[in-house]
């Protein structure tokens, strides 16, 4: 399985942001682009994927994309889906998510919790030009990468990733948009590291 | 200079589509993904980009990555430059284009007219599973990769790249979106063939 998380720092945790301005929601748009590059293949879904978009360190949002249900790929769409699951927000208590829909779960948890509840289940990687080249790197067999939005990662989400010791991978000397990242370390697994076409 | 020509098959050629519904015009969200990714990078774009969106054949949007100004990476934003370029396809006569805005220029051409436009600016390529491991071709200095939307090329679009030599290159064994590949092909060049990090 792979695993993406994204960390919106200015992200809504409530329902009542405007559709027609996501940019200006908390940079939602970006979210929604992260969410569509780790899921989506041509006509299909990607089974082996789950994504968890972490919104202002207060909730964090898992899609399933073995059982996840009516996503499309736009932005909006899956902003529409976002809120869906914020309207539902009083029904996360505790460690129990919401579910407003088959393979979506709202969880009351920020990053900590987010990268705790995910412990067992993959390594983590983070995404650093400065890091291991991907070529070089032996990425995980169940890897979790963590990604940040617009901002780069906070002193203490730094602090978290590295207690969890992430591998640190580059996937090329320009900063690119973490959709766009997504997109490549998507490949890079595809093809078995560049090498199988 | 990278450029990136998408054939959007259904895409608007009027500008009275809805920014609510970008999936019900004609997959305009996914030209305008592709869009985002071709142009952008983190906090930045790439100067040395143009992207040509073909409108249903009959018209081509343009943009230069060097020129075009206060550009927003969300599909709405993107969107609505497209539809301000359709309001002023009137000014769009011959082989002269409408210049809606600094960097963005609507012409009167299908592909073909298009393909023509662009002969002397760069090679053809096409990103197809079928065609050579992008790790074993060899890029061309002036890529101009050509790519389709959610339908497969046409018949007859096939035969306008043949005619012009493209040339077929894989970027891995999987089908995936426009944006993805566009995506993963800049990272190919980046990295000068996944050997420089």
């Amino acid at each position: 399985m792979r695993q993406f998380v994204v960390v919106g720092h200015e992200a809504p945790t409530e329902p009542s942001f405007s559709l027609d301005n996501l940019g200006g929601a908390g940079r939602l748009d970006l979210l929604c682009r992260c969410l569509n590059s780790a899921l989506f293949v041509s006509h299909g879904i990607r089974e082996d994927v789950r994504v968890h978009l972490v919104l202002s360190d207060t909730y964090t949002l898992s899609v399933d994309g073995e059982t996840v249900r009516q996503v499309h790929p736009d932005e909006r769409s899956i902003a529409a889906r976002v809120r869906e699951a914020l309207e539902a927000a009083e029904l996360a208590i505790g460690h129990q998510p919401a579910e407003p829909a088959p393979g979506i779960a709202l969880y009351r948890m920020g990053l900590a919790a987010t990268l705790e509840r995910l412990a067992t289940s993959g390594t983590l990687v983070t995404l650093d030009p400065a890091g291991t080249p991907v070529v070089a790197a032996s990425l995980p067999e169940a890897p979790i990468f963590v990604l940040s939005d617009h901002q780069p990662f906070a002193e203490d989400e730094r602090a978290l990733l590295a207690d969890r010791d992430a591998q640190a991978v580059s996937l090329g000397p320009r900063a690119i948009h973490a959709d766009d990242a997504i997109a490549i370390a998507h490949n890079a697994l595809d093809t078995d590291g560049f090498q199988q076409y």
